[in-house]
């Protein structure tokens, strides 16, 4: 698998790789202990601050280190990675080491604990901004304090889960520049 | 454009079409007052009840609608309806009525006032489950309480957002049921 070596990108255009909605593995650690895991339910919420909100379940084993650490970073997957990204949706970080499974190489992040992903195009460190939504719905609001991007692909393919084990991959890249206001671009 | 025969589909299983992150139009009407807006940030959050939460600013002309109705309908385009889904985020519906503009044909919702939008190959009657994070986030929390998809194709063609006037078109589909956990389909 690919490595990527990534370079500082701005956090306010986050957006251009999530708000297409993709698959992203989330890394996270506390006191020691480090974990990753596969989400599917997040949006962009503001542009600046840079906020992202993701829906975690208390189920996953990375719900407590992500809570009590007010950490993570989220990293985006190619479709290299498909057959990682499921596998690490369908395994637990309490009975396996899944950096040692799926050979994940990591590399330290700046302004968190968790590691970011070295096989990833896209990397973005968060600090938990607003937990108002924690207990009741598993929604935590992320600040992206930290952007991390290779320069090439400036698109990188995506994978996109529609639940049933069935993934759409991200296809055709088209402007429509032309038909925007100036303003609402 | 295509209109499409839509029939009743499972609510909790909304996230065949939303999970991948597509642009949605949402319909709104309030005493009278009806219109659709391009909405591209969005996330499922929970099966059943079946949750969804989108982030819709107050600049826009339908959030007070929204709002004040507690209900919307979210509508699938595909990617035929790509220029009417800028033309759409493109003009306010305090000066234009957007779907004698853009040609839109309308059915009516059976659980709320808003319309379904006919030229979309899914919509979802969404009534405001939660509004605790309206005011600081314009983040509406949403229960889907009835969904129409049309019969076929059976995983429509979405479109998906990158800002700057740039979209990603839906492409292959590849499955990887044989290496989930029954439990985890």
């Amino acid at each position: 698998m690919k490595r990527y070596r990534k370079y500082d990108f701005p956090v306010d255009q986050v957006r251009r790789f999530l708000e297409p909605g993709p698959i992203v593995l989330v890394s996270s650690a506390f006191k020691g202990e480090r974990n990753v895991m596969t989400l599917g339910w997040h949006t962009v919420l503001a542009f600046s601050p840079s906020l992202v909100g993701t829906m975690i379940s208390s189920g996953n084993h990375s719900f407590e280190l992500i809570r009590r650490s007010r950490q993570c970073v989220i990293n985006l997957p190619g479709p290299d990675l498909l057959d990682t990204v499921v596998g690490i949706g369908n395994c637990s970080g309490a009975q396996v080491d899944k950096f040692a499974r799926f050979g994940l190489d990591t590399t330290a992040a700046s302004e968190v604990q968790a590691p970011l992903l070295a096989q990833c195009p896209a990397s973005f460190e968060c600090r938990l901004h607003d937990a108002g939504q924690v207990k009741r719905h598993g929604f935590f609001i992320w600040e992206v304090v930290k952007a991390h991007v290779a320069k090439a692909p400036k698109r990188p393919k995506t994978v996109h889960y529609r639940g049933d084990g069935q993934f759409m991959l991200s296809g055709e890249e088209v402007s429509r520049r032309r038909l925007f206001k100036p303003e609402m671009l």
